[in-house]
């Protein structure tokens, strides 16, 4: 049967002072839409997979995680006692999987991005369903450039597998612009959404060849579970996993990997500069999320707490962001230094800003 | 005897979201210090008066200055049944230390301004009143220039009327910066910080002969009040005299004028870009009030609520202000700009920001 695990576990600090430590980035809807982005991504797999749904998530966001999907049952969470990264999770996600199912087929989806053609989307992992069933090898969902992006890695695209699938030739970095340029021009490149879908015991044998040790802490737990012992047994050995992505540990180096190609407005809210690629900007250029006030002002990105007013002019190509008990102001150009200044209130014990 | 009177009726925008409708900048730091400027004001005053000190304010305001000023007497706060200009209040002001005092000295100042060198600012004050004790004349207290301030009118100083006092020979309007230069250079012209010192019967004289509207309004409250029935007529009959500025009714048209240089500090915290007048920068030029994180910005000036975080990187000469439910980002050469901001909030009915 077809499963979707999607990965609820990040805790980034690129979307602050919206995403904090307690309330990440998939439980907030950043303008996408009426609900978060992880209610979203549920919706649409649900329309899929029906109930066979699961959220992997850290233990102490179990909670938020019923929260934002009341419908969920507890057992469809599995709670990773401590971070140990993608490897880790997907890896104890296909143990659950195969301990319900020993043929599940296991899309693991990204909790919070945003994708503007639903219907495209189905479209897309359903045939990557059909071909992970049919293949033994991990299928991956790439994603049509639509610019020189370099904050995304690529997937350069190798043979054809047949009309509708290839394979990938090679995962790359996040390239420079130069080289994101190149990458558009050529068409052999599309964007590394993150998603995989693959039998969840072919999951399972790679990371033995590929990453033993990992291997044998998810095998233990495996055990302990056929004897109900799983939670335990897990909370003991999860964390002392290797904390490895699943791009290094098994994507990069398993073979063969297909891929299908996706047109569906893919955006993966990384950045405050993302926001423009899904909302509509004013007359001036300026996207609004919340009460904003502009004069003289162009081409800047406003966000506000629903009951507070962003008032700007004289400013061009900024962001300026209001939510909660903070603000943010930063060129449009200079996104990614929020990172440097969440270091900082680490640094300085600020934790009350995190 | 000699009497401070406080004016505290202004409600400016240019400090905003700071200063609110309902909380204008009088009753705000705005980093001048523990306390108020209106507190800061009343203390200055005191050690020059002791209690023959008023406050001249809006009738919808007069709780607020009770809260800022607990130990004045209710008896002290002279309120404007509604807002007609400073002729009116200082009129009005004449009149009721008249009622108390046949023989009052009046010195009138606005409660919003900032003093650096107090004891300075005593010397002058003590001079002033001096100086109108025994000249028919009104005397107003000129600041010593330190920049070429486009921002503030000034006095033209005419012949010596003695070592310490001069005429004015003309009150100017805020100059273009060409202007203020020569004015600066030349030696000749003194910032008028809207500080005036005159007998109050003077007062009221140079008022019947130059506002004879208002003068009769006045001499009706007045006459009323020897009948107690002093704030019934003024509920009357103040609203309908005639909204003009002191400076517009008299000071330009009263001759002598004497002026009196003092150079203690002054600042009038007219807009944001002052700040950096009377706080400390740090070492990358950036003033902060309250809470702030900076990476690679410079010669910012960054407010925020004493619980809130203002975290900025990669900008130079901007204004962020945080205060209650509203954030304003603009240049620090753009600062007059928010009153059009204020102006969009009041068209868009905008009121619980304004």
């Amino acid at each position: 049967m077809r499963h979707a695990v999607i990965l609820a576990g990040g805790g980034g600090t690129r979307l602050w002072p919206a995403s904090r430590r307690a309330l990440p980035k998939q439980f907030l809807t950043l303008g996408t839409g009426p609900v978060s982005l992880l209610t979203s991504t549920a919706n649409r797999l649900a329309s899929v997979c029906e109930d066979r749904l699961y959220v992997v998530t850290a233990a102490d966001q179990v909670e938020q995680v019923q929260h934002a999907l009341p419908e969920l049952s507890r057992s469809k969470i599995i709670a990773e006692p401590s971070a140990r990264n993608t490897a880790a999770a997907l890896g104890l996600s296909a143990v659950h999987l195969l301990h319900r199912d020993p043929d599940a087929i296991m899309a693991a989806i990204p909790s919070d991005q945003h994708i503007g053609d639903e219907e495209e989307f189905r479209r897309v992992l359903s045939l990557a369903f059909a071909t992970a069933e049919t293949e033994d090898a991990i299928v991956t969902v790439g994603i049509v450039p639509t610019r020189p992006e370099t904050g995304y890695g690529y997937l350069k695209l190798g043979a054809k597998h047949n009309e509708q699938v290839s394979e990938v030739a090679e995962f790359v970095e996040k390239p420079d612009s130069e080289t994101a340029q190149k990458y558009l021009d050529s068409g052999e490149y599309l964007w590394n959404g993150g998603m995989f879908i693959t039998k969840a015991a072919r999951l399972l044998s790679e990371i033995e060849r590929l990453m033993p040790e990992t291997y044998k802490g998810l095998k233990t737990i495996a055990d302990a579970m056929s004897e109900g012992r799983g939670d335990e047994v897990c909370a003991r050995v999860y964390p002392e996993l290797p904390s490895i992505s699943i791009d290094y540990g098994v994507m990069e180096k398993t073979s063969p990997v297909l891929t299908i190609a996706g047109d569906f407005q893919w955006n993966d809210v990384g950045s405050w500069s993302a926001l423009p690629d899904y909302r509509d900007a004013d007359s001036d250029g300026n996207v609004i999320l919340g009460t904003a006030i502009t004069h003289d002002a162009s081409n800047n990105i406003l966000v506000g707490d629903p009951d507070k007013m962003v008032a700007v002019a004289g400013i061009s190509n900024m962001v300026v962001v209001q939510s909660g008990n903070a603000v943010l102001v930063l060129p449009r150009d200079r996104v990614q230094d929020v990172r440097a200044l969440v270091q900082a209130m680490r640094d300085g014990k600020l934790d009350q800003f995190l």
